[in-house]
């Protein structure tokens, strides 16, 4: 079985919905760019450079302290299934996975760090844990930044910071990311309000797969777009203390009131989500998604109590299109692929059979 | 227990999924309109002639061949909503329950017979059955009215026929109207067509609680519209035996089409549909109506065994508002009958429990 058969049998150590805050924080997840000095920038790398930076970085990851507990994807020799199974992990980006060239990443055995190379930039470092955990997270991703840089020389200028491809990143190279479950807040229609917040204070919010993608299941990314003039701690500090705390408590008081002003509507969204799960015999990925989000809000709210949230984590990756192909071990049209996930979430589902109330 | 109370414990024999191409025909109905030689219409009816009407009415259906099994519903003495249970028995008719003055209607025991007094016009005699029965129907219903004729003179010309309220009643006054369950017509979008069919054919197509009201559930009532210049026979004729068969056998070929071609997606509607039913904590009736139709279909091809058509029927009729508040022997507001229909619909489906295939 190859490393990427034996990751999608396991749940990543940020999908086990344990942390602080974790009724609302998925996870949290930071990220730093990194290039190498005497390198150009991808963009302008040709395919040696391209490829002579891929051998030096993996290199040095293996070297790494952290490298006894990694395995390195080489990109080149991964099939396309194996690299979408990597992106549906938040391992990779969509981006990478379709990128072109010497690239791969580097993987640790809990998934809690994968760092990518020859993405957009030559080097970026994720660390990922369950719930909110940013103080810790930069802990690990300074040792692991540190680490690296006694064996490698990072592109870094005086005035500006780190280098990096793309302007926004330039700087601490830093990026913060919360993803965030926030049922409630849709089903009252307060989360527009929510996302302009969100922009006056000049943050991101993207959908569960990032970039360019919907909020499907009511899962939202919130993160930092600037980058420039602010240490990583002011950032991690307002993010971790202010920003975050603010938007689940927003959500948990969302929640209360419907619980105690409409509560069969409340358990009836949640029950429904489940018949429907239960039952049906077709289902696409994002109605799985917005399905499972409904029931792990009431589990979290304490009213579902038939399906833990282990099991919906793992629903919620066995779904992907990705996973739910490598759990067949074949190559599944969509009309098939909708078919399987239906009977997978029969299955999973089938052990808890509730008693009604 | 009043009778009424008593009528909201049982299913009428037009209910009951029996009869002729039962798949598809919910019900047949014939009524005759009829009105007294001897008194004005209704619309210019004084109160006290209405009232003689209806003495003169209810003592000669009492002492007519059907009496003994008879029990008549005095709707000055019935609340608005034992009226309405009565509407949603298909026993009368929503005007007639929303009428004025001395007025009321006459039920067999088994429901078969309905003859409304004082509706639109003096006297509507009614006979219902499930499945596709008209020529039985009509032999009923003509012994019940020559029965009548031998007590009373009816308003009858020469030259037009029975002359009644409305003209398009004039002739025959006859008016065939037949329950269709046609959940793969819909589906597929030929319902339309169907409509189109029907209106060059000049039949009028209703939803399940007749005039004005739409088709909840993919249950349509089609009926005649022409009473004028045909014998009974001929139009029974042609409902019975081209009409009605061949919307029927149109509704059994798509189905046939949507389990050869997409099985899946067939029974993804039927079990999305149990799925909801059984754990739904809020339903509207017409939610319920149109959930337990495709479950009628799924029983109806043989693909869904888990329910059966009694319990379905009764279901249809028990989720309704009025029989809900019979039921609970309470007034409920809307969110509350929505409540303790979601209730009973669970309670009444637990006793299935499938096992997954």
């Amino acid at each position: 079985m190859s490393r990427i058969d034996e990751l999608t049998r396991q749940t990543g150590e940020w999908l086990r919905g344990e942390g602080p805050m974790s009724e609302v924080v998925i996870s949290s997840r930071i990220r730093l760019a990194r290039n190498l000095k005497g390198y150009p920038f991808l963009s302008r790398a040709d395919q040696s450079q391209q490829r002579k930076l891929y051998r030096e970085l993996s290199e040095c990851i293996t070297a790494s302290p952290i490298g006894k507990d990694i395995f390195i994807a080489d990109f080149e020799e991964l099939s396309e299934l194996d690299r979408q199974v990597l992106v549906e992990r938040h391992l990779i980006s969509r981006q990478h996975a379709h990128g072109e060239g010497a690239r791969g990443v580097a993987v640790s055995g809990s998934e809690r760090q994968a760092l990518m190379v020859n993405e957009e930039d030559h080097l970026r470092i994720q660390v990922l844990r369950s719930g909110l955990r940013l103080e810790a997270l930069w802990e690990e991703i300074r040792d692991i930044d540190l680490s690296l840089e006694k064996q490698i020389e990072y592109a870094y200028d005086q005035r500006y910071g780190y280098l990096t491809a793309c302007p926004t990143n330039v700087g601490t190279g830093l990026r913060v990311s919360v993803m965030l479950h926030l049922p409630a807040l849709k089903l009252v229609k307060e989360i527009d309000r929510v996302f302009r917040a969100a922009h006056d204070m000049k943050l991101a919010v993207r959908g569960i797969y990032g970039e360019g993608t919907d909020a499907v299941g009511d899962f939202y990314q919130v993160s930092n777009q600037v980058t420039l003039g602010r240490t990583e701690e002011e950032i991690i500090d307002e993010f971790g203390k202010t920003i975050i705390p603010k938007m689940v408590e927003y959500e948990l008081k969302v929640r209360e009131a419907m619980a105690r002003e409409r509560p069969y509507q409340l358990d009836d969204k949640i029950w429904r989500a489940y018949g429907i799960l239960k039952n049906a015999r077709a289902m696409s990925s994002e109605e799985a998604l917005f399905l499972l989000s409904h029931i792990r809000m009431g589990v979290a709210m304490g009213r579902f109590k038939h399906v833990d949230v282990q099991t919906i984590n793992e629903l919620l990756l066995q779904t992907q299109p990705a996973h739910l192909q490598k759990i067949h071990q074949e190559k599944l049209s969509g009309e098939q692929r909708s078919i399987k996930r239906a009977k997978l979430l029969r299955a999973r589902l089938e052990k808890h059979q509730p008693r009604d109330n």
